[in-house]
Formats: structure tokens, sequence, C-alpha cells
């Protein structure tokens, strides 16, 4: 088997510490027992210090032996042909398991990222709450007819649907307790909170660099 | 080969006609010499009258024999395992067009829809738009260095970004030359053109229709 290697940052302000979207990547690896090792790119310049591999400037990339992917739902889709764990290999389960993979980035966190955009920058009339709230609607339906959204298992779908609704405060959108419980759930996994523990061990040892190099 | 068949709506008002997404489906079906039929739900209460085909009420999707799939991402995904004119078949090409195929539903339309619908809503500081300068200028970049986003090739990734790219009105976020030339090109492709008009043909029909009921 060729060596995974995890890119992420050398270091993050505590904020977005166990957000950071390398986590996805750990979590999926972390659910298959696939080796990796997780490598950093600087903080400091990380707009442009790194386009050659992710042109957005941003992380997580992914390398595979040979092969360089970036955006944290290629990466999910690259390690699911990997691990039956991840996805099921029969084509209605793989079908199923790409869909909602799919419908996490592009229907839900399509809208919660830009509404909590707006909510950071200060907006009080957030105009895409609406959009937000009706999606979560249409979600918490979904989740309150069954456990997990593809092949009546967890598949990368739960992952990362998960990991797009935990990020926004769901309560501001009122209560809607099947896809609370869902989020529980599914980040209750013990790959979930080692993945996300190694995420906060890296950053603190990037806190022990910084002190380090400023002495 | 089984049978593909593409649902979308019975009739839309002109607007967003030439836009709606059955068109990426019919697009890829058409460069790939795929046959496939295309049936319809009605416009009229389709928030809620195919929850059980598509959870959001939205419309394309997919049908594949006894395979069901929402979300356009995930049927052109699905569409490109049956044909190596839509992505190549070498581990590199494919990880390559996966990438950039999620790079358009989550880095690229990730910020240009909700841009949209504050700019619809009448958002006279679209607080969106700086964010959305920023992935197209790293587009523009990208687009200055190669012809294709993957392989060298055309794939669905472009078919997929160059349909992204043409929603907003570039222009209004300044020139950029290296990109509008790509959508002319990816647009000017001739299975583009027999999907548009297809779906213009598709729509005036449903126009008959109503008529004729309102008779």
């Amino acid at each position: 088997m060729s060596e995974l290697t995890i890119w992420t940052l050398d270091w993050v302000p505590e904020g977005p510490r166990g957000f950071v979207r390398d986590l996805r990547l750990r979590w999926a690896c972390e659910e298959a027992s696939l080796p990796y090792s997780v490598r950093t790119i600087a903080f400091d310049g990380r707009e442009t210090n790194h386009l050659a591999q992710q042109p957005f400037g941003q992380v997580p990339f992914l390398k595979d032996g040979q092969l360089e992917l970036f955006e944290s739902g290629a990466g999910l889709l690259h390690l699911a042909r990997k691990s039956e764990k991840l996805m099921p290999r029969d084509p209605a389960g793989e079908a199923e398991t790409l869909q909602w993979t799919i419908a996490a980035l592009n229907s839900i966190e399509m809208a919660t990222v830009p509404w909590w955009f707006l909510k950071i920058s200060g907006d009080k009339d957030n105009k895409l709450t609406g959009w937000v709230g009706q999606r979560l609607d249409h979600m918490e339906r979904v989740l309150g007819e069954k456990e997990w959204l593809a092949a009546g298992r967890f598949t990368i779908a739960d992952l990362l649907m998960a990991d797009v609704l935990r990020i926004p405060d769901i309560r501001a959108f009122g209560s809607r307790p099947k896809t609370e419980a869902y989020v529980a759930r599914v980040t209750g996994r013990a790959a979930f909170r080692k993945a996300q523990a190694d995420q906060f061990a890296h950053f603190a040892a990037g806190d022990r660099e910084k002190a380090k190099a400023s002495n």
C-alpha cells in the first residue's frame, strides 16, 4: 500500500482548532485503519505559499504515493475507494454514498458556510438564514427516517454531513432533535474523537514551536 | 447498458431556462454519446412533490436502471464512470478530475450561488463580493496556466466548472480574460449547445402544455 500523507497548517489560532478540515481526512483514515503521516505548511504566508498544491491557498491536501489531491471532499471519495469501511462496494450503496457526500458539500455546506461568513462579518440581518433553515428542515426530516444517510450503515457521507452540521450553531435555527442526535452519534465515534484529539495535539505542538522560535 | 433517465421539471419561467441543472447531465450524456430519456415532475408543488427522489425538493435526479441518484455533481461522477470521454481511467487523471469537480462544487459554487442569492434579494452591500472575487482570482491564475483543469483534456471537471462560472456575472467582478475565454471555449462545445437547445425546447413544450390546459 502506498503511503498516505495529510498536509495541514503548522499552527492556527485557538478558534478554528478542532475544525480545520484535515480532521475529515484524519477521521476517515482512523475509521478505515489506513496508516498516514501528517506534514505541514507554514501558517504565515498560507495564502500563497502552497498554491502549487492547493490553488485556493487552503488546507488540507492529500498525498497518496505519487498522487496529490486537494479538496477534502475529493480526498474522502479517494480514500473511500481504498476501504469498504468508508463506502460499500455494491453499486447501489456506492451511489447512495456518493449522492449524500455531494449533498453535504453542495446542498448543506454551500448554505451554512456563507451564512457563517455573514454572521462573523457582523451582519445583523443575515439574508441566508431562511435558506439555511429550509435545508436544515429537510435534513431533520431525512434523519427522522433513517439512522445513516447511505446503505443503512456508516459511510463517508455521514462523516462529512456530521462534520458540516456540527459547524454552524444548529440551535440558532431552532430545535432540531433528530439532527442533534445524529451529529452527537456520528461524532461520538472513536475515530472522530481520536482525529480531533490528534488535531488539537498537533496545533499545541505548533504553539511550543512558536514559543521556542520567539525565545 | 441500462437505461438512463434524467428527471427535471415540466416547466419553469423564462429566467432560469438554459440554467436548470438537468443541463449538466444532458451535457455529459451528449459528450459521451450515452442514450438517455427525460422525464418530468410538476413545477407546481415542486417543493414537496418528489421528496422521496430528491430530499431538498430540487432537480435534477438521475435514474440508471435500478439506481437513483440526486445531486447533479453526484450524477456527473456517476456518469463519468461509464465513459472515458468524461474522465480518464488512469489513477492520476481520475484524481485530478475528482479534485476539480469537487472544487467547482465546494470552492467556487459555494461562493457564487450565495453571492447571487444576496444580489437578487436586493442587498446593496453584498458582503460575499470579496470572497467571490478572491476565488475568481485564483481561477484566473489557474486558467492562465492550463487549458483544461484535469489531465490535459476535457473532463466533467471542465463541464461543471464552466457551468458554475457562466452563472454569476463574471464581469461584475472586473475583467478576467482567461476565465472568460475558458467559459466561452468549454460552452462552445457541440454537446453543450445541443444540451442547452434541448432544455429550451423542453420548457417551450411545457409552455404549450400549459396553454392547452388553460384553454
